[in-house]
């Protein structure tokens, strides 16, 4: 790299590598399209009718930039989660805010702790941002809170990342837990709780928190119960002043126009979530029942996604994953061990689940290790 | 502020304000909707019939992310400009990828040399990520490109932004200019060139740029000449190694898919786009004699916006724009004087710009001002 080209230091000192790669890219590389698009928690329900066509209405008007304050829907947010406007800060996605929460708090060279195989878009923005990333091992297939805080005393960590539900394995904790957790954050520390699958946990999950609970920020998303994640509009919860340090790094007219007003309009539209919620539950059941068809375990789920352990190895797994891709199926697999014993598979109509019966049994016949 | 919510260093430096205040938020002080759109440089022209089809379609797939590589579009523009696909990336408008841009490149405290008055949002970029910015002045209401590059030697600058055509005085340097200033760019230095409104600039003011040459990278953007600000879509050409650069720090599934599928559709339609910008040279036309008729100067333009000397200082200015406002009609202003004797109009339909006539003839009457 020449002179002129050179990176700045924390740049430079990044692979090249994404996160995830697109479905879209593996459909270029396989030279065919998937016929069961399971792979990346989205929600193939699709969103709230009213949504589609108040985005439709919308795109006539898409010459007009986004209101920068995304007024009505922070404002609809507030209301709907029984907090202040100042609570709340709209982004593209909880990728998009994720990142600049840790723009916003971490100094180069401050500790982050996740448990190993969570989210690795926080960590790619950990590290985008001269973070030291510190990891626990999940306890029984599921983030471990005690072990998150012990670990974060011991390295005096900046944050904490824990998701509840927890995505890839689909475990949750009870809200008491999660509040026994914020109440033992130490000093000096915040905890990033990620709630993106919060909509299908059961009853008791999702804890009460104040607002102005300087322990904690957590973050929710339009992207899965409201089946809207190619729109791209998340929302964090947090103190008023953290909340408002946001206005000073985020890009004001980032968000899509369209996005912000199909949001407005899915929020308004609680029995949709309502139905989507019941889909969903219904999906988890069938994609249960797939996995016993074959052997395979589903392990429990408060997601739109179900972890099924398919009793090997992480090698063996990835082999399954391929053999499906194969057959047109999407999905993917959590990337650490003993987790990457298995495969994690989206909810979605019917139809694809169906696809997906058919094609685990042509696969494991294949591999040799069709159940008996 | 408690150590708890304490910011990173350089956030904790930076002010609250934002770049610009929107439209709407200026509604919602005033209690009232403007009838004029003209502060932004939107294009109330509108997209291509075509795009705004093709984003309603892709409204109903809204539950699925955005390709995260851009496959199809960053092919489409490759083509479209003469380049290839590994020269470009695709971002949330402008205003994102110049944010990506400084955080890949600048290291904090590095200089960066742009003009008094230019472009506020590509300021707020550097100060967001701690460069240090140097400004020229204007030189006969247009950027100055000998003094760029003489401050760009002097302050040993890292990054150079220069808009062609300019940003808010419409001015504009032939290619000839332009090619000469990249070929004057100092050694380490890198060349920002900002042109979002190239499509409404005579011909031969866009210089042919070899996308290998690693003194610059331009910017380019749908939210003006193919009116889809509210999309957020943008582009920046330039050398491969740079440009592969943003995947180590850019927000992968940042981009909404039905803007995606929207700028593709609009790509297409160059029958729209050349129609556009007749209207835009007709509503030019108009704005002008609008400003003759009360008495002040339109300055010339190759943009969508017009800067109209009120011929007096910038309080006069700043008054006229909030009588106005108070007539309905939103426009913007220069920060900076000399320039902020002017007040800056968008181009819009016909309509809207009767409006601004009318309005001028109220308010300048009330100023004791109109032309006699």
């Amino acid at each position: 790299m020449t002179d002129r080209l050179r990176f700045a230091p924390i740049p430079a000192s990044l692979p090249a590598t994404v996160p995830f790669t697109g479905p879209e890219t593996l459909e270029r590389r396989a030279g065919r399209a998937f016929t069961a698009r399971l792979g990346a928690n989205e929600n193939g329900f699709g969103p709230s009718p009213r949504a589609i066509e108040a985005m439709a209405r919308a795109d006539a008007e898409i010459w007009k930039y986004g209101d920068p304050d995304n007024y009505e829907l922070r404002h609809a947010l507030a209301a709907h989660n029984g907090v202040r406007p100042e609570n709340i800060i709209i982004g593209e996605g909880i990728d998009g805010l994720l990142g600049l929460l840790v723009r916003l708090v971490l100094t180069p060279g401050e500790v982050v702790v996740t448990s190993e195989g969570a989210y690795p878009t926080f960590n790619y923005h950990v590290a985008g941002f001269g973070g030291v990333l510190s990891k626990v091992p999940y306890l029984d297939d599921a983030e471990d809170p005690d072990a998150l805080i012990e670990r974060a005393e011991k390295t005096g960590a900046r944050l904490i990342y824990f998701a509840n539900p927890d995505n890839p394995m689909a475990s949750w904790h009870p809200a008491s837990r999660v509040e026994a957790m914020v109440a033992a954050v130490p000093e000096g520390a915040l905890l990033v709780l990620d709630e993106a699958y919060s909509e299908f946990a059961p009853e008791g999950t999702i804890p009460e928190i104040d607002p102005e609970d300087e322990r904690v920020i957590r973050f929710r998303t339009f992207s899965k119960a409201y089946g809207m994640a190619g729109a791209r509009v998340g929302y964090a919860i947090g103190p008023a002043r953290l909340i408002a340090g946001f206005d000073r790094i985020r890009n004001h007219f980032g968000m899509n126009r369209s996005a912000q007003i199909g949001a407005l309009a899915a929020l308004t539209d609680q029995d949709w979530l309502r139905l989507t919620i019941s889909k969903v539950r219904e999906a988890r059941a069938q994609i249960s029942a797939i996995a016993r068809k074959h052997g395979l375990v589903a392990l429990p789920s408060a997601t739109n996604f179900v972890a099924i352990d398919c009793g090997r190895d992480g090698d063996f797994a990835r082999r399954l994953l391929e053999g499906l891709a194969g057959q047109g199926i999407f999905a993917r697999m959590p990337g650490v061990s003993p987790q990457d014993r298995c495969i994690r598979v989206s909810c979605g109509p019917t139809v694809e689940l169906d696809r997906l019966d058919a094609a685990l049994g042509v696969v494991l016949a294949a591999m040799g290790s069709a159940a008996g």
